[in-house]
């Protein structure tokens, strides 16, 4: 049985219980883990025992926030999955973990309940701000370290306070947090302003296949395997590539072509403007969010663009109004 | 004679006069605009007579600001710089006002009096802050498009909430400001994640010409005014270029060398981990701050190219400790 409750009644749960291992989603990211990892200081700051199981690799840029944190040995108690909205996102620690999970702490507005006892605020804009509120409720001390686990979800999950999901409350938290002598600077650059070797050889791959169609308003780039090899890029390197087209000025649909297997792209749409690219999508067998959304097409690099500019040049020229 | 004085005294000053004349600081950008235009919005808001005077351009990126502000026809009384550090930054303006500024307003620490009252706050990370706070001080209505003119300065000043120049204070500035309902996501989006055509070609470029020495601790990358004239490239595009280098992971010296005429380069510097870009620039007749500093060097690319990596690598076997 599952439900869902407050933040009180997750507080008083953990407050009673001990032994806790924490969740973090599978392909973890600065949320699930800077989540995962303050709950488990505050959990020790209070006398309990409590490990973090990382649901695939802590990277480089990640292992900062288990500064510390020794795995302690114990057997375990209560289970808490954090920033994971549904089973299938825990990934290979689903079939272990999926009916035994305790506690669940998410923001996703799409939460399929599996735990016993769930909370979920989608309004907030990283998961770390629940966790925040609820050392709060907890009367729990956050000190520097925890502090930089908080910052850590809210900086990435909204690039570092740029995206339209940062509320006044998401600023207010973040002050705190400062308050409380969390390094953010620090931790601005590192997330959102270093790239490595490999990620800067892709972006310059990725800006030399860009074209521009349909006076300046679709954008287009493309990967392949091969460019993947010649940088040495593993998937980190290529997150968010897919926001490059769409930054340019002027442009209303930002396209990235990416190379799963021969004769297999991955089409991701990224709109301005109120451009619907789950629609265009879902006319191509996909789907996906307004200004974010993804499709498969099987042929030729060179045909499968012709054919996704096509499809949104008739979009723009037909179906979308300003 | 100069003054420096409290934001009450300042508030009394600007309730007490009218016809204001508000100047900005040459080659203006997002903090000094949307100061001015922020203190347009709340002297009008009291009744009083106020213009902008724009020093240099409004460029199409920042025109929102001035929204539904007509420029008025009156006697001026009352001059007014924002964000103006010394007369210097004055520019065009300066023979025709530097001694006629009433009030300065400013954040800068190295500001150089020159109004007859000058309020100055170097712990505000945007000069946006320091108007923020003294309308509050003049119990003035803020409205949304204020907001936005004030939001405007903190996130161009602070890169988007992400400089060591944001403290708390300016996280709680900005909740405010989404409380009164400034755009905060779109102006995120215009003033820190859109780039023009010719911005991105010139990053192709830039990434193009990128080369690694010493370990991948030293990045170089340079642009010539043929790759400019090639892009259709002015100033506005090549802002904030060097800091390119410095993003990769595992840079210590960040090193852009920028072709101003034949044979004549300028380089700037961009350092990580303490490097002291100061004094290696010093060493070649420039100067600046610890992370950012410039000099010029003569000869052909591939001459200077070897200089200044010869010198910084040099300094990093020799003067620097970790």
């Amino acid at each position: 049985m599952t439900m869902t409750t407050n933040l009180s009644d997750i507080a008083e749960v953990l407050k009673s219980r001990d032994n806790f291992e924490i969740l973090t989603h599978k392909y973890p990211d600065g949320d699930t883990l800077g989540s995962a990892y303050a709950l488990c200081r505050i959990l020790r700051s209070m006398g309990k025992n409590a490990n973090v199981i990382v649901n695939g690799t802590l990277s480089r840029k990640m292992a900062f926030l288990k500064d510390g944190l020794n795995d302690l040995d114990f057997d375990v108690q209560t289970v808490v999955s954090v920033d994971v909205a549904a089973p299938a996102q825990l990934g290979d620690l689903r079939e272990k973990y999926e009916n035994i999970v305790d506690v669940s702490i998410d923001h996703h507005d799409m939460n399929t309940p599996f735990a016993a006892l769930t909370y979920e605020d989608p309004s907030a804009a990283s998961n770390c701000e629940n966790i925040f509120k609820l050392a709060k409720v907890m009367d729990a001390n956050i000190d520097k370290l925890t502090a930089d686990c908080i910052y850590t979800g809210l900086c990435t999950d909204t690039g570092c306070m740029k995206y339209s999901s940062v509320t006044a409350d998401t600023l207010r938290t973040a002050a705190e947090l400062v308050d409380l002598g969390c390094d953010n600077a620090r931790i601005n650059r590192e997330m959102c302003d270093t790239k490595s070797v490999a990620r800067i050889k892709m972006e310059q791959q990725i800006l030399n296949s860009l074209t521009l169609h349909c006076d300046n308003k679709i954008a287009v780039v493309h990967t392949t395997m091969q460019m993947e090899k010649d940088c040495g890029a593993d998937d980190g390197d290529l997150d968010g590539l897919a926001n490059i087209s769409r930054q340019i000025e002027g442009v209303y649909i930002g396209i990235t072509v990416k190379e799963k297997s021969e004769k297999n792209f991955r089409i991701s749409l990224r709109t301005n403007h109120g451009v619907n690219a789950a629609e265009i999508c879902a006319s191509l067998g996909g789907g996906g969010h307004i200004a974010a959304a993804g499709c498969t097409l099987y042929g030729t690099l060179e045909e499968v663009k012709n054919k996704i500019v096509e499809v949104c040049e008739k979009y723009l020229n037909t179906e979308y109004v300003a």
